[in-house]
């Protein structure tokens, strides 16, 4: 017999959250309400002089959780049968890494009049890569001494993790680190705030964030060893004290809703919400995330998830960020690739170099229709994919967008284009590293924006990947994933698998290879690995004295020239 | 005592063609008038599918002869004081090499019913490179044989020269190399057709396009041999016979104005004509050239002129397009080198990334505003100036531009200046190649509409080349150069310097290098050399795992984050 009730699913993304209350049978919307983060521009903080920094308001994250929970219950409320006593659970996801500095109670230094305005006192999201050279020297030491830590996170400590983030504070605002307790993620700080758990000491931390962002690993007695993080800084070392000893999983209550933030979103007090976790991880089991099935999640940036079960061994990745017990779906390992920048990459050229004096969607619109006219290798054009650094496989936020091939007669479409051909050559270069290591991909599950969106790009990524490429049903994958944790932690259903098969699947529509494209893409792709191997790897020099001759003589065979 | 008289010379550029009437004691101009011509698109006609294709209509040059001659004299006769008798000869300068294919008594092709709209009867233009594969094999066959035809045109033949074109029109439309009796090059053509000494046999032609353009040498009998020319192709061979044996300086009479034109434009008949030569040769004798003296002419693309007593021994130059006696002045040796993209790369971004719905010259205005307030470094970006292919120093057509260092906060300004910092590096590299020869460069002296018109640039090129930059009085120095031949030819002066000396000189204004700018110009040159190495310079295999970091680094450090 299937599940009465609702779940309400919260999604914290980079510039808005959004609440989506389902139902339990079969995962169906009732309600969906997003609220724009009010600070900083399209609710990041930025710095002109430094394109690194990246931070956000933590009470943007209240605000909003408030006003978007509230909508959905008012909304549902006009759903017939609907009654907000049939909520039996909330789940929350988050941006991440995306840690912010607390105090002794737990109370957001951004949340306190001496510290309000202090860049470094926010939460730094998820893309601030002002840690780089601390992200580095995490790197440089863990290989040094022999630590373990790197191994399950792709041997590579990235500037946008926990650590990196931390330890810059230190170096960058000692002021701010100093006055700080403790630092929480901000997956971790929005369960504890609506339940009123936040004490540092007992506040419920994800698997999700420690396994993957703060090298966390049980079987290494969690966080780093004090005598590891002392090599770094001393003060990080005292600073583990004041952090945690265990984190857990989506299927456990973080705590139960208080009545002052029920009063204000129109619920019941008492409601179970799930420990957090990331919005990549939740969107992947919204997507029907299990063993075989690569889940690409594309928005602003992706993530590329895979989950092994828990028996099966896994060799270390190199690049793949992390391989974590349960950060996915419990009881199975999580793992977890991505590209920095995807959707960035089209918005800021859009935005920033389209000519037609559009921008935004509008423009990214008209360059697709253009676009679209041209065959691969037409242009000659190619691009890296790295305006925003590399997360994998390289994990080096210290590289930068690369374009080549232009001529006199290049048009923005064609280089929008090759900007989309590059983020594809990046999905590929992912799986082929997944495929590489032992871990079989079967199916290819794509969701977020842009995946619904553009028809182009599911079938350039269809070609470039020379593999179908399927949709995930929902369009809303991350609050979905959250709401089935809702439901998970409200007894609905025995596990987070039997949830998924009753609420998740795929679109009819399957994007497949075309041959002749995919020819073409494959030797386009092998000077992409050579510029990215040029570029991207220490120590590798393929030579780049033909790569301009290579485009040529392609685009002269393309248009028949 | 200062020669008394006028003299008219006539410039055909890529777009149009401009007449310039001036006063021989002092150059000042008496009358102006440009042409656009009407084939093609902006004079240049294209196709679609092959972007190294452009062609230009040969009678566009005789209905600008005519025009912008009549307008000249008509306007002058408006000047108290001027008489049509007073004027004493006429100078003509054109873009090259441009050949185009004649009948047996000198008649265009392209002027015949039956090839009027076939694009290879055309005159092929400076830019066309279509030619590539003949070029290479030129360039291979000359290497192999040990022939010296390119020892003194930079050890490599271009696709932009003149027996890359025919041949190229041999094996692409061989029913138009059939139909040709003769090649002539535009600078010749139109002398010839206003003298009526259009016969092939017997039409006085240019030692500048010759020397330059044709590998013609005296020393080497004249054309390369016909041993080796049947090496690439007999009928090469075949055609070596139906061209000329001789080449001449512009100082020399090609003949006297024919009586039908004379009356059309207003002039008397019987006036002297010069020989021809190109315009960037032409406009080096306009900005004063002399030994010591490096002009360049700043255009769509650059020319950058030297000249060399004639008595001085000279080394072979790689990579420096020609060392030819008398191509610039008269009685010394002619070098000339160039950049195949400079204004076109500028105008190509204005008008087809820039986000402003601006285009042309308002577009680059607002671009060069914004790009002013930065400073060297600041973006992080780093260009390849060879969206054109390369001219100077690697002589390779088949080469693309290249762009990196780009965030997801690059603005259009930012590259803007990066394209132009881009020709800068490409500027002082061509310095550099020539002291690196023993030629020495003392001063430069910058003509051209950019040079005129960007003050932004200018210090730009300063900066990066570390030595001051002047600019050419006139700013029209090839019409101006190609009035001084008709002066010589009219008998005014004794010889081209004595000429130079009363007819040109330099602006007040003198741009200096800042020694801050040069220092950090100095960095970014030393990584745009390793790009331009490994991209440009077979078997050169500089690292190219750094450069991302190193141009991070220098933004780092210039933006003080």
């Amino acid at each position: 017999m299937r599940p009465r009730g609702c779940a309400i699913g919260v999604d914290f993304g980079t510039n808005s959250c959004r609440a989506l209350l389902v139902d339990l049978r079969h995962g169906n919307e009732l309600a969906t309400h997003v609220f724009p983060y009010p600070t900083g521009e399209a609710g990041v903080i930025l710095d002109r002089r430094d394109p690194h920094l990246a931070r956000q308001n933590p009470a943007d994250y209240i605000d909003g959780f408030i006003a978007c929970v509230a909508s959905v219950v008012r909304q549902a409320r006009k759903v017939k049968g609907f009654a907000p006593q049939q909520v039996v659970g909330i789940g929350v996801d988050t941006t991440g890494s995306t840690p912010l500095p607390v105090d002794a109670r737990g109370w957001p230094l951004a949340m306190t009049r001496k510290f309000a305005r202090h860049p470094a006192a926010q939460a730094w999201l998820w893309k601030d890569h002002t840690g780089h050279a601390e992200a580095a020297a995490i790197t440089e030491r863990a290989r040094q001494t022999g630590a373990p830590y790197l191994s399950t996170c792709g041997g590579a400590y990235s500037s946008e993790w926990f650590w990196s983030k931390i330890w810059h504070c230190k170096q960058s605002a000692p002021e701010v680190f100093h006055a700080a307790h403790s630092w929480v993620e901000a997956c971790d700080f929005i369960p504890a705030f609506v339940t009123g758990k936040l004490d540092p000491a007992s506040l419920p931390r994800s698997i999700c964030a420690a396994g993957h962002k703060a090298m966390y690993a049980e079987q290494w007695g969690g966080l780093p060893s004090e005598k590891f993080l002392s090599s770094l800084d001393p003060e990080l070392a005292a600073l583990r004290g004041r952090l945690y000893n265990q984190a857990v999983s989506s299927d456990r209550v973080a705590g139960f809703l208080l009545a002052d933030i029920a009063r204000q979103v129109g619920l019941p007090q008492g409601i179970p919400v799930a420990v957090g976790a990331f919005d990549a991880h939740h969107g992947a089991v919204g997507a029907g995330i299990r063993p075989g099935t690569l889940v690409k999640i594309i928005g602003t940036s992706t993530c590329d998830m895979l989950v092994a079960p828990a028996g099966m061994r896994l060799k270390d990745i190199p690049g793949i960020c992390g391989q974590v017990p349960g950060s996915i779906v419990p009881g199975m390992t999580g793992l977890e690739a991505g590209q920095s920048a995807v959707g960035d990459i089209f918005l800021w050229f859009a935005n920033r170099l389209q000519p037609g004096g559009r921008s935004g969607s509008a423009a990214i619109e008209a360059l697709t229709r253009e676009a679209a006219k041209q065959g691969p290798g037409e242009s000659g054009l190619l691009a890296l994919d790295w305006n925003n650094g590399n997360r994998s496989i390289l994990v080096d936020p210290l590289l930068s967008g690369l374009l080549v091939g232009q001529t006199l007669h290049t048009t923005a479409p064609e280089i929008f284009r090759a900007l989309i051909e590059a983020t594809a050559f990046g999905a590929r270069t992912i799986i082929q590293r997944f495929e590489e290591s032992g871990v079989p991909v079967r199916e290819v599950v794509n969701c977020g924006g842009i995946a619904e969106k553009s028809p182009f790009l599911m079938q350039i990524y269809a070609d470039v990947c020379n593999r179908p490429m399927r949709i995930s049903r929902s369009s809303q994958t991350c609050a979905l994933g959250a709401a089935i944790f809702g439901g998970v932690v409200g007894g609905a259903y025995r596990n987070t698998a039997a949830a998924q098969r009753a609420m998740t699947g795929v679109k009819d529509v399957v994007y497949r290879p075309q041959r002749a494209s995919a020819r073409m893409y494959g030797e386009l792709y092998a000077i992409y690995r050579d510029l990215h191997d040029a570029f991207g790897r220490t120590g590798k020099h393929p030579p780049m004295d033909d790569v301009m001759k290579r485009l040529i003589a392609l685009r002269s065979r393309v248009r028949g020239a």
